[in-house]
């Protein structure tokens, strides 16, 4: 008979006390496979406690398969034999990319200033959502994404960006990775994507990561070279011609409308047009998209809201050509979004209301400021001889071109030592040498007004070899 | 000399205007490519507009490159040349598979109870986080999510499920297709997969999707045959021990373990728990998840918050067993995090705050509720031998199972003319037919307290013969 040392007055029920002991001796071997156990009312006259304790205890094991009950025969031992294996301890960390950033001023990166969220009025703006208690909040959106903002969106697009679509051709995704996957998979993975030397090495790892083959194609002083598109075979280019991560060219006219001629050569080319960060232009008005030039059907459109209002905000959207919207329901229509609701619902009413105008003006001014100051330190810093700013109308970043001999990666490291961040342009070149260029990116919108003399000062000591 | 007719009092500017109609007229050909424009001063006079008017409209057009200056020569057109295209019209709609069901009484699908969002609490928490206006609010997440929420759901862990993990082992995704994919990337796409047979068809299309193969395993009373898996040559066995859809069977302890030493026979071969619903139990205490069972780091547990709180909240986390750690870091390091942080960080409110759990405790007792009144109508409107009820212990749903010679495809149309829902057992086996067995899922609790006599009613009125 089991017999074992019930705590009537302790904390765990007592038929949680007998399922436990019963248990153990199970797993432990101690109540051996098909071994049969006493009747309820004979374990409960051994341990003193009610028939109901033990039935308890006994319907919690049988629900879990500990034991079974054979009709008429009684209760009995199941095989639960689990093989002992010796674990091994193994170190775990966190990746280590962005915790490490917050320590740095940062001029390598394309952030977003922080301290400009517009925090009460999104606070405000999804207290009013939360408050309605709209069944949308409760519902689980299709794989596009909650129609209150694609139709926002198709809105904004209209009135902004002279691009004129309905919102079902509009797609919600979290953020450019999302994006980036999800076009690769509409357009069919087996064919050759073209992507920018030098870009941004994301949209390579992305596309690694899904499997889908690419070619790198080179830029020239007016953005993607066509002539080079062609040797590729490539049949997708993928790009930004609105203003280019890092060289910071906006592709003019005549190229664009050469890249949608090689587009329109033959059946099956596309045309990805990865806008992200066309908000912010300071001494022009925005061009034409190649979305709305494109006259047949050729060009998925991107862009995300990161940039323009909240990295922590992850909604990206693309724009697709009517001819695609069928294949993207044949590939994504068992899916449902995976973006936010509530977050969702936030940014339209954010569009909608103006807010988004309003914080695209106000930022636009924000780091206009910002680049001022860093120019102006700049001018101060440097020797007038000794460097050149290459600055075209669009975007939030210039290259600054230094006379100098240091190794771009010495320079590099020895700020670094100093608190600050960088990178060249050669870094984003694949298998080209740029080096002797000695062009660094100057992205400014995320260093805060009292780091940028900082910064600059580092940077011209290490010029100047004051800390050699 | 070019001539326009400028509109000295409209909205537009001048710059704009005269931009404009330079513009039309070299992509309408009639500024030929190569083709000198006016001096600056010369059309100013013909247009009787400042020279600074001019200069603006030239300085637009430049940085869009339609014109190009050359230097002492003055402006000239560049090849702007679009070839010309009809853009065929294309219809496009949404997709249906969502917008419809809201007319329809749903008994089909494992939907969340929308009226019992707690929204005063949830929009309280929102508030308080944007008012502090943490840094965190505005940053970039690593493809783990945000620290704070995965450290809330560790202790919940450990609290909840006897499951003793580091944070550093979760990684939030945006809903279970995220994380099916995420989890396929990290053990490797040439792996084979076993999913169940009966189970969830999107668990294979999401596989599809991402080309993992996989392989259909077959159920018996236990869940997952152990037989069946090995045949298959599967490395790496997907299911829901504690729940599983759509049959409701509950894994027994003695199946886990023999899975789990299926599992230990061979390097290489991993186990996901998908334990979607195992927040709600009626009759008995959770079982011991595989997870905390294994003592060989071979499972991945999985788990979504858009069935425990709503399905607007796009929030599934998975927990890696330590040796994944490293390789989860290699693959998706790059990336950032696609899920909202506000709503990463209201959710890790929600559990820290004790909310979660008193919202699982009352949406328990909700659903159990549910539960009662439609088992109530069942018996009501169905003679007691013409019908039976399966029901595990666990999860939100059950089976009825009907004795009847019509047809499940045939109960299930005339129903669906009535407005309501339904789909049978037979629908979720591949390549077996289970049809004469006419086992239909009973899902509850998506559905509302005065639809449910409609819906029991106008089943048993076909079962009864009452449309013929």
């Amino acid at each position: 008979m089991l017999t074992y040392n019930i705590d009537k007055n302790g904390k765990t029920p007592i038929y949680m006390q007998i399922y436990s002991f019963i248990k153990n001796d199970i797993t432990g071997g101690i109540i051996t496979y098909g071994e049969k156990l006493p009747s309820k009312r004979s374990l409960a006259k051994n341990l003193n406690v009610s028939v109901i304790t033990v039935e308890n205890a006994y319907g919690q094991l049988m629900s879990e398969g500990y034991i079974e009950s054979k009709s008429k025969k009684g209760y009995f031992a199941c095989k639960v034999e689990l093989i002992t294996k010796q674990k091994t301890h193994i170190e775990i960390t966190e990746p280590k990319y962005i915790q490490d950033d917050k320590k740095y001023i940062n001029l390598s990166r394309n952030s977003v200033s922080a301290e400009d969220f517009p925090f009460s009025t999104w606070s405000k703006i999804v207290r009013k959502i939360l408050s309605e208690k709209d069944e949308e909040l409760l519902t689980r959106q299709n794989y596009k994404g909650n129609t209150v903002l694609r139709k926002a969106i198709a809105d904004y697009l209209r009135q902004f960006k002279a691009i004129d679509v309905s919102y079902e051709q509009i797609i919600i995704g979290g953020g450019t990775e999302n994006l980036y996957s999800m076009s690769g998979n509409i357009l069919g993975k087996n064919l050759l994507i073209g992507i920018e030397n030098p870009g941004y090495h994301k949209i390579a790892r992305i596309y690694d990561y899904n499997h889908i083959p690419y070619s790198r194609i080179e830029m020239d002083s007016k953005g993607i070279s066509v002539e080079d598109l062609r040797k590729s075979k490539a049949d997708i280019v993928h790009f930004s011609p609105s203003h280019h991560f890092p060289s910071g060219i906006t592709t003019p006219i005549g190229r664009r409308t050469e890249i949608l001629n090689w587009c329109y050569e033959k059946e099956g080319r596309y045309i990805i047009e990865d806008d992200y960060d066309s908000e912010f232009r300071f001494n022009a008005k925005p061009m034409q998209s190649l979305f709305s030039i494109d006259k047949s059907s050729r060009v998925i459109y991107m862009n995300t809201f990161s940039k323009s209002v909240s990295p922590a905000v992850r909604i990206g959207y693309m724009v697709l050509p009517e001819t695609l919207v069928k294949k993207a329901d044949e590939v994504f229509g068992f899916m449902s979004s995976s973006v936010s609701v509530l977050e969702q619902l936030t940014m339209a009413e954010f569009i909608n209301g103006g807010y988004f105008e309003r914080h695209i003006n106000k930022m636009s001014k924000v780091y206009r400021g910002k680049r001022d100051i860093i120019v102006e330190y700049i001018k101060k810093y440097f020797h007038s001889g000794d460097f050149k700013i290459l600055e075209k109308n669009a975007g939030l970043h210039f290259v600054l071109k230094l006379k100098t001999e240091i190794p771009d990666s010495v320079i590099k490291q020895k700020a670094e030592e100093k608190g600050v961040k960088l990178s060249f342009l050669s870094e984003y070149y694949y298998g080209k040498d740029e080096e002797s260029l000695h062009n660094l990116l100057i992205t400014y919108t995320g260093i805060k007004q009292e780091e940028t003399q900082k910064a600059v000062k580092v940077l011209s000591d290490i010029f100047y070899g004051k800390y050699e």
